[in-house]
């Protein structure tokens, strides 16, 4: 793919660390003052308008209605399918190509295409039709299991032969940036003979990713893990906000529910599978073997270091994890094939995440609750504070970017405030 | 309110026992040949089409943009406001009493405004944003406590205190007169080491209604057990097709997945709150108390006649089932203040089922699993075959009806068919 060339420069400045390099070109939706909502390309600090570069004609080549640039949503852009994603890309690439003059040469079409991202204010991306959340990190399950079940047999029986998942709120996922009040809600420690109304005292964050379905299907197909890849336009940093103690009372048999639907958070920018596709790594060895419609082939993880961050009152931020997405168990081609393998119906925007996504050492853990051990080893801040859980005030941020040859490709921030109980 | 008069008549003939009296009056999507999906209400055997109407003039006296007739989902109606509900509500009854000629006597309007039910395709009749199921039958609850956990302890602890419910698929929700293909998943029966891939032999239907949210939230507002009927347009019969085999090997820990968001369907008029209002009836005596945010006065419950039939392959229908809504437990009012009270905010369209409707006695049990009681008492088809749970080729019927003073409000069937796996 050209727009992967790890030797492309851009005359848009890059700076050193910077998350989007030209062999990035992640898709968002922006707003300036008194204009609406279009979509854009993430270059260095500045937004490509795509809808501008439509209007100067730099798309005529493309066979493709400009509307698409011109929306409050990826929806419509994301329907067009995937050749025509690619073409865009490819394009944008050449347009940004230190070596172009196409924009870089026109001063007036320049200066209308390429906004400072500070002048901007990004939406949240794509409209989610459902939302599905996967639970595939083992190190996360295990650990999970070991403090709520049976240390010696953390992982329960269908871990290993099910990527586990189940449905979450659509309409409470928003964009970085967010803030969102501490939710309420029913409370029931261990020793309490009934259950306590107020606000959670154990707000948690989990560190995942989402992908965007960019191809839908129709009520009764399946997709299989080989033809996964056609169906999924791209990925964002994900934080499942989790209230535990309303999660441990209500989530006996059917789930959780009002623990994580009061806030989810996505980062900005889509990053496409293809600028993530030069990092692909080899997966688990998943034994016991999976039954067949979960097979697969070829490299299916990727190499995307992901950090958490807390910003605390003061403004300081303290780093208290560093994972990676390549500790996935399951795949995100297993995932999809699992979910459509009984004829469930996809449609584009659909996200699903990965589920809390832990590394095997203490540091790599993707949630207080597992970083602190159910509260027993809190966090020191460096305004000197304690965290157990997450305070009101705090904020949480997630990164992530993968590098390899020079070129990092990163997710920009997703950043969200907890404010007091209303 | 005036349109719920049991003492009104229409001039469109109304047989007896006939669903749709001039006191119902529910809203609906349909399309006939050539034209373009559009808003209808049922009257006896006939849809009124409130697009025609509009454009005969007959809404001019209401401050409503027509187009909201002309659109493929009711949301668009919808979101107008209770206001507007009621004033259309209000003028269409005028338009269909006996007393009135304005429609009545224009042959020329009335011909186009009024269309034989034969003749149209009902269509989904909104746009699903969220979709939520809940679990809210005491007795069903109960039935399924007893047989897969302890008889003496039938009620999970937080079953009391907690209207239980759990996200589903949205983008599988289908309309009446849908057939699917039996699922294919993973099933593990007890005694096998490992799980094996095939269409599930243990599919069953549950008797639910649904809700219809009328009135959005933003995030971080809740919504009071008092405000929760401004925001409830209406509601349908909903069958939520579940798959037990696939449920019980998947379910632990994050609830129903695969089991559940291959298919459920939905009834396509939705009969509106207003029209329900006269049936309401007292509620369950909540003992323990609930939680204050869940405390509600006045009679909520309803009093509407529920009936599931399965049509055999040789077109024979079977009633096997006759419960009633008032057997729930928790009130639609509480569940919306139950999914509200932590800020999760909601939009016009969501969709809030049941769950399973069981009545205390046998004969009202709203699912095969607690009729055969897990298949050791098959029920004998008229054309002599049995089923433990539903066969490829059978079709699952669900009835409902309220009735007093004469009055029967009704919903129409809610009929989808089992085509063999795939």
């Amino acid at each position: 793919m050209r727009a992967n060339d790890p030797a492309l420069r851009s005359w848009v400045p890059v700076p050193e660390g910077n998350d989007f390099p030209i062999q990035n070109l992640p898709f968002g939706i922006f707003r300036t003052k008194n204009r609406n909502p279009r979509v854009g390309v993430a270059i260095g600090d500045f937004v490509l308008d795509l809808a501008a570069v439509a209007e100067f004609g730099y798309f005529d080549s493309l066979t493709l209605d400009k509307k698409v640039f011109s929306q409050n949503t990826l929806n419509a852009f994301i329907a067009t399918g995937q050749q025509n994603w690619r073409k865009v890309r490819d394009r944008v690439s050449e347009l940004l190509d230190e070596k172009s003059q196409a924009l870089q040469g026109q001063k007036s079409a320049r200066q209308n295409c390429l906004i400072p991202m500070s002048d901007v204010e990004m939406l949240m991306p794509i409209h989610v039709p459902d939302y599905t959340d996967f639970y595939s990190s083992i190190d996360h399950a295990t650990n999970m299991g070991k403090m709520f079940r049976d240390p010696a047999n953390a992982l329960l029986p269908n871990w290993k032969h099910i990527p586990v998942g189940y449905h979450g709120r659509a309409s409470s996922i928003c964009v970085s940036g967010t803030s969102f009040h501490r939710p309420k809600g029913q409370l029931k420690p261990a020793d309490a003979e009934v259950p306590t109304f107020g606000p959670t005292k154990l707000l948690d964050f989990e560190l995942e990713t989402a992908f965007v379905i960019g191809k839908a299907t129709q009520l009764g197909d399946s997709v299989t893990t080989a033809e996964a890849q056609d169906h999924i336009f791209g990925m964002v940093l994900f934080n499942d906000w989790s209230a535990r103690d309303i999660q441990s009372w209500e989530y006996v048999p059917l789930g959780p529910f009002l623990s994580k639907n009061f806030c989810s958070v996505a980062s900005p920018w889509i990053v496409t599978m293809d600028a993530l596709e030069p990092f692909r790594v080899e997966g688990y060895k998943q034994e016991p073997k999976v039954l067949p419609y979960l097979e697969y082939s070829g490299n299916k993880n990727i190499d995307i270091n992901l950090e958490v961050l807390i910003r605390t009152p003061d403004g300081t931020e303290n780093s208290i994890c560093r994972s990676n997405y390549k500790y996935m168990y399951w795949t995100m081609e297993q995932q999809l094939a699992h979910h459509t393998v009984n004829g469930c119906n996809i449609n584009v925007g659909d996200m699903m995440a990965s589920g809390t996504i832990s590394g095997p050492e203490e540091g790599s853990f993707g949630s207080m609750m597992e970083i602190t051990w159910r509260g027993t080893k809190p966090l020191k801040m460096k305004d000197g504070s304690e965290r157990k859980f997450i305070n009101d005030g705090d904020a949480v941020i997630i990164r992530g970017y993968a590098e390899k040859n020079g070129v990092r490709i990163g997710f920009g921030d997703c950043d969200s405030t907890v404010l007091p109980a209303k």
